[in-house]
């Protein structure tokens, strides 16, 4: 509790840094660019992967795996793939270590090297195809919906824990259809997907849009994603959604036989979220406290804390919060009573806090007495003493409006912080208060370019819901068929 | 139908290939020794993890996530473990690929040379133990009870699908502890939670014992495991679980203050099991017409299928199975009712037969009329007619009574190949059958070795229940103190 803590108002990137180690989240590891995710981190990444992969699977999507490593020459099969993406990644070259001759450790064997490199995935579209091509022959093979969770490895030069790492955890669906419109119809279904965990489990407003070309995925005819803001006025990416036409298909050869045996190149898509959703979970919604975490996400709901002086008071307090316990199972919700008589009630207060647990309970001697237990959400930090019998029943409810209203405050937060400009000095006077700045583009990836140069603000997306309005672009001043939204990003 | 399949008498081995990929669960990657796991396979990987990790949890432990990469100094450090361990690994040695210069694809940047190679882990008590560093000063930061699901890389020069491949998922569970006795209960505890899921959910009986000195895992001061015997009489270790004492600790300088500020290395287990299982599961059980898969792990337990000669047929057919599905869903029990058009009541019997669906059933009209609906169970192929009315129930019952006659036949095919030898000619006799072979063993690694030299069997452990008894080594004749278990294994 001495130790200062770096505030968002002073440091925001401190303040995530700190915070992600203050809660136990995650660390650095010895290993350049990759972390560690510790238990505490690692159950809300559990949680969110049960749900997406829950939603996954009611809409007829299946898992399965595929190689870690991708032959050198699959990443230059497809030509936009290659052009566009980061050629920073893991190669592996040979395949054996041996005894130094001189008894200092292990050295490569030379003699051990592999006639083709091999990359350590970045992303799987190259290796999943060439396996593709095997399983696809006519239209009765489709539609193939699969997902792979997975780590992937993209070489990072500036890593920051959980938004930018080395190595990362991650899903990527890909799936081939018969059409394009079927194909394009499960690039929408995929982004609503993501959009209802989002807004629904992390209670992380998100605006569904469309990327522009520059901002595509390699390989893609089109990038679908939601964005979402952070509470410095940064945007931030949390998932994409990838109609990529036929390219695939075409790269590695996979044709089908359509009902009347005409032979065509098969539709693909691709779609991803990864623990990045872990970094904006954090900067959602956190506070200078510690986390705050949305309870549908929360690894522990509501934890209690027993305030006794000896040994008799903590045995009363124990066997209430065992029927507690009990009826909080019963109602699905995760509790824990924190009982550890190494640590004192302050300190577990604030380790709770620090953790984001949703509500904390204590109870002492005289709550005890008169039939009372103390309530404290989170959120808020609102604090209330309520009677003991029902506070199962008040504290579900409870945890229902802090979903709610976490979600509500960062709605409100974001729609205060999306404004419109006009001109391109407003623009840029907007743009110092961070936030999505709605403004007409000439539709040039020139245009986009500038002003990115000049502002360090890229199109964050066309939103989907974006209004045919006539205007004229924010920076040259040519026609413009609608607002796009504009921001600076992680 | 039309394609002749090998059966288990004829080629064992290849009966096995031909299963894996007729029964869709995987099949070889391009990637030399890389398998893809396809999503039927996926599905009862999936299955086993759920309860392995539900089992994981209620003894207490929590998942977590270490990097893939471990600095290649870091295998040196601990000396049993480096000369032990297999340094067939893949070595990541450069981190960028450029375009290459005469326009024909990518090469290695020469100038992206990593100072020090980085190795896919091929299993992380290195990079782990490293971190734990960090974590541990004192007694109140014990027990760490970590587990991790992940993705390991062995390079193997001959490779089979599931059961030895240079990438294989497994969960590797490392703990670390205050006292040699609390790490050595762990090391019991979770072959006992090996046991009891191989056991009750693999329907499959295993041996728990205890590996000689020269079986041990490289780094363990007790390696324990759980042995299973397949149809063919060969063994196959199914998990491990290891004491590793105080090697870890030191070789990584990890140590805590107890109680009384007395500074003390840690203690340490690793124990881990792997999509080997998936081979175990196939061999085990099936059979000659494909797949016989144990209704716990199923990931369809009941498929029905309806025979129709017209829409209107099939339309009844769907009204009744929609209600039945409901039954079903309610007991939990998984089920699918395919009406796919574009099949044959015989082309999907064939295909439920060799996935191993442990219930099929079958309506048509006839069957309609009077009430009634087949069942064939998968195990015995036995049929029956049963009433529509009650039809759930009786399948319910029916999945448990297969579950317990998988683990009934191979219980009791275990012990009619498990033979006592006592003399060195009769156990070359008794294992041409295959099998185990219970034997006197003197104790020593010269001993062991010569047998395998001459027989190819091997130790595979010293049971747990190993009763003491006086004898003479199978092959030396010099005192033993009990028998041990011997067979030729996977």
């Amino acid at each position: 509790m001495g130790v200062k803590h770096t505030k968002r108002a002073e440091d925001y990137s401190k303040w995530y840094n700190e915070l992600v180690q203050r809660a136990d989240l995650a660390e650095h590891s010895d290993v350049r660019g990759c972390m560690v995710i510790k238990p505490y981190g690692f159950a809300i990444w559990e949680n969110m992967k049960a749900v997406i992969d829950e939603m996954f699977k009611e809409t007829g999507h299946s898992n399965a795996y595929f190689p870690l490593f991708i032959p050198k020459s699959y990443l230059s099969k497809e030509a936009k793939h290659v052009a566009g993406f980061a050629k920073e990644c893991a190669v592996v070259t040979h395949y054996r270590l041996i005894n130094a001759e001189d008894g200092s450790g292990l050295v490569v064997d030379p003699k051990a090297k592999l006639e083709e490199e091999l990359i350590v995935r970045p992303t799987s579209e190259t290796i999943i195809w060439n396996s593709y091509r095997n399983w696809i022959q006519s239209y009765r093979d489709l539609p193939i919906k699969i997902n792979q969770w997975a780590n992937v490895v993209r070489w990072e030069m500036r890593t920051r824990l959980f938004l930018r790492t080395t190595e990362f955890l991650w899903q990527e669906g890909h799936t081939a259809h018969a059409t394009s419109e079927e194909a394009v119809s499960e690039t929408n279904e995929m982004l609503e997907v993501y959009s209802t965990f989002a807004e629904s489990y992390m209670a992380m407003p998100v605006i569904c849009g469309r990327k522009t070309e520059s901002e595509r995925f390699a390989g893609a005819e089109d990038t679908l994603c939601i964005e979402a803001l952070m509470q410095d006025g940064k945007a931030l990416q949390a998932g994409t959604s990838h109609f990529l036409g036929q390219n695939f298909a075409k790269a590695f050869d996979v044709k089908f036989a359509d009902k009347d045996g005409k032979l065509d190149y098969v539709w693909a898509t691709s779609w991803g979220v990864s623990t990045r959703l872990m970094g904006a979970l954090i900067m959602c919604h956190s506070d200078d406290e510690g986390l705050v975490l949305p309870p549908r996400l929360a690894p522990i709901q509501v934890v209690a804390v027993p305030i006794y002086r000896n040994e008799m008071e903590l045995e009363s307090i124990s066997k209430l919060m065992t029927v507690l316990g009990e009826k909080f199972k019963a109602k699905g919700v995760s509790f824990k009573f924190d009982d550890d008589d190494n640590r004192r009630p302050g300190w577990k207060f604030s380790e709770y806090e620090t953790k984001g647990v949703p509500v904390r309970l204590a109870m002492g001697p005289r709550d005890m007495e008169n039939g009372k237990i103390e309530v404290v959400r989170r959120d808020t930090k609102e604090k209330k003493i309520v009677e003991f019998e029902g506070v199962d029943d008040y504290v579900e409810s409870l945890l229902a409006d802090i979903q709610d209203a976490l979600y509500d405050k960062a709605l409100k937060f974001r729609n205060s912080m999306t404004v419109e400009a006009d001109d391109f000095n407003q623009f840029k006077d907007l743009l110092s208060n961070g936030g999505f700045i709605s403004a007409h583009w000439d539709g040039t990836a020139e245009t986009e370019n500038k002003i990115k140069e000049l502002t360090q603000a890229t199109i964050r997306c066309i939103p989907l819901d974006q209004k045919r309005a006539e205007g004229q672009c924010v920076y040259t001043g040519n026609p413009s068929k609608g607002r796009v939204l504009f921001a600076k990003a992680y």
